[in-house]
């Protein structure tokens, strides 16, 4: 029997080294039958906030599956492998918080297994490389024919290590909230959402006071980066349904100075307030 | 019915973020018999021209496809979305001169329509996500069993944007031509064919008198690189058909300062001409 | 009849231009029914020793397959093409001893042929990307239905280009050997096994003093990088099998300034010693 048709693979392994093919490797092994998905292999080194991130806003739109994600700056250490089950799919990795916006993102968790059945694993397991002789393994057998209960101990969900929510406030007409994830282009992503906005009366056409730190700024609130000049800055709602602040055809976090982290607020600007 | 065994896939999303990853998880629940091959997704961002000449060098290599290209710096404005029938193989994405080199290499436009039909998008569209929300799921469906005609309304192929070709000019014994590309290696890539060449009487063996601006040199023209000892400068017919300028064992562009767009001339060097 | 339901890809062709597209490309022509595993693309430009590294590295975890490899900076000179069945597999590339320590991984060479048979390549040869015209249309093929004897000229494996081995010393109770690979995350691989270390009484939980030129220090052996403290260094018997050094958390071969080909000794610290 064959569970799932499709794996899917984040990790911080980086592309210069023969890492995620190893894993590739032990995929096409162990099941044959399955298509694995590159999330990306490019979280930096160990940021876990990073890597849950990216995984919970690609998750939706990826076919049910085991999604294997390893950003895992504790592997060989105490934490746990787990598997949990969310949604129509199977989340496997260390039990860090990585995958906990994307279980959130797919549901909740509805069982989860601590990874200890090694019949799962490869022959050798290196303490530095769960991915290759855990994870993957125990990922493709259960896009094959083995049961979620089978890879391990059961677990309460309630106890899977979650990260705390990106912080975000919203308190009279202002909304605030950290810089979630910086993309390839440079665009701002904040903790905000589109819906957080509208609450705080801020739409499209409107212009946003955007402060950080003792630095403020007014641009202008837009459904898209198009909608201003090339060069100029402009807030809109991102593909992801938060707010996000970009320079149309440049690089806004460059532009502002905003890394992942930082505190920003917004507010609608009212006619009067200059910058 | 399936129409295409195959999606190629070129943008500018860059590998760090889970565009790309959505995209494929678009393209596996609408076409899961399709596979897709990643062109680059390494496009400097907005690079229209860079797109433009790396997914027209590709595709002749490529079996019969839909070939999916996004850059796309108008995304959300007024420029259309289209699929372009051309060859044995349809082209979707802006109608920004991205595709129109490839298409020309692919014999030319036979048919093509505007992206109307929404029942072939997804359900919400991000107005900063065409890639994912429009263009991978109408070319999913027309690698599966939508006849282009239902993608939207049909245009009149001279309508389509294209690119202008990059500046070449032959006269008298001098080719002059734009630096098209600068791969990896640092080679630089100019838009003057190996005919243009053979046409002013440079051939394997002689030498070549390169100008740029106020800089000349002469290099030898050769078969390949490999022909020059190490760290020389060479001249060569690449493996797209056009000339090439490269340091054997290094970066010709850094060396020779010579960036996408920059002026070439060359000639055949006469045996008096010293540099 | 199919021979091989795999193809492995790995080169140093980066992934900005479409040249591994365009292999990619010419092996779904040819063999439509394979799939390819791309090892890595992002091997320095013409490191053959690198490319050879984690070509050997990889292998061991990958399904039986057509390997293809080209870290090729001869190419289109006298170096010719070669084709190398190994253990379950085939191996395919330049003869500039790329291929040699993953054969060997594999179990040696058993029979090899020089690539002689046109009648396999792409019709027209550009001598600068043998990847495309040469050496993924012969895999292509040899992953179908043709005979690795059918390639071309059989050839006597001892006459095989071979690299040398690292170099690796044991004697007394001290192991010598040079870095033979630093990784995405900084780690510094050691060409000393773990079985070295054993034999010169280094064993987890001890503390190894390490010596590269005049620098010498004294850190914990430990059987993973996690079993210190973060940004603490650490020895560790890494998931090749091989001794690394890494940085907890950090970048060791950046904090240590270990290049790839430096020589590093390790040994067993007394207690007396001090750094």
């Amino acid at each position: 029997m064959t569970r799932f048709r499709y794996l899917s693979f984040l990790t911080d392994y980086g592309l210069e080294d023969g890492f995620v093919a190893a894993c590739h490797g032990v995929a096409a092994r162990i099941a044959p039958h399955a298509r694995v998905i590159d999330v990306t292999h490019l979280v930096p080194p160990g940021d876990v906030r990073r890597g849950a991130a990216v995984l919970a806003q690609t998750v939706p739109y990826l076919p049910p599956a085991v999604h294997v994600a390893v950003v895992d700056p504790g592997v060989g250490t105490a934490r746990r492998g787990v598997a949990v089950a969310a949604g129509d799919s199977v989340f496997v990795g260390p039990d860090n918080g990585l995958l906990s916006w994307a279980v959130t993102a797919s549901g909740g968790a509805t069982r989860a297994v601590s990874l200890t059945n090694r019949e799962l694993w490869l022959g050798n397991v290196a303490a530095t490389f769960h991915g290759r002789d855990i994870f993957m393994p125990v990922a493709a057998h259960l896009a094959s024919e083995v049961e979620l209960a089978a890879a391990g101990a059961e677990i309460d969900v309630t106890d899977l290590v979650a990260l705390p929510a990106p912080e975000r406030l919203i308190r009279d007409s202002i909304a605030e909230g950290e810089v979630l994830t910086v993309d390839r282009f440079g665009n701002v992503q904040l903790a905000i959402t589109a819906a957080d906005a509208a609450e705080i009366g801020l739409e499209s056409g409107a212009s946003a006071l955007i402060r950080s730190g003792r630095h403020q700024l007014i641009v202008p609130y837009r459904d898209m980066f198009g909608a201003v000049a090339p060069g100029e800055l402009v807030a809109y709602p991102d593909s992801a349904g938060l707010v996000s602040i970009a320079v149309n055809g440049g690089d806004a976090a460059q532009r502002l100075g905003l890394p992942p982290g930082a505190r920003v607020s917004i507010a609608a600007a009212s006619p009067t307030i200059r910058p």
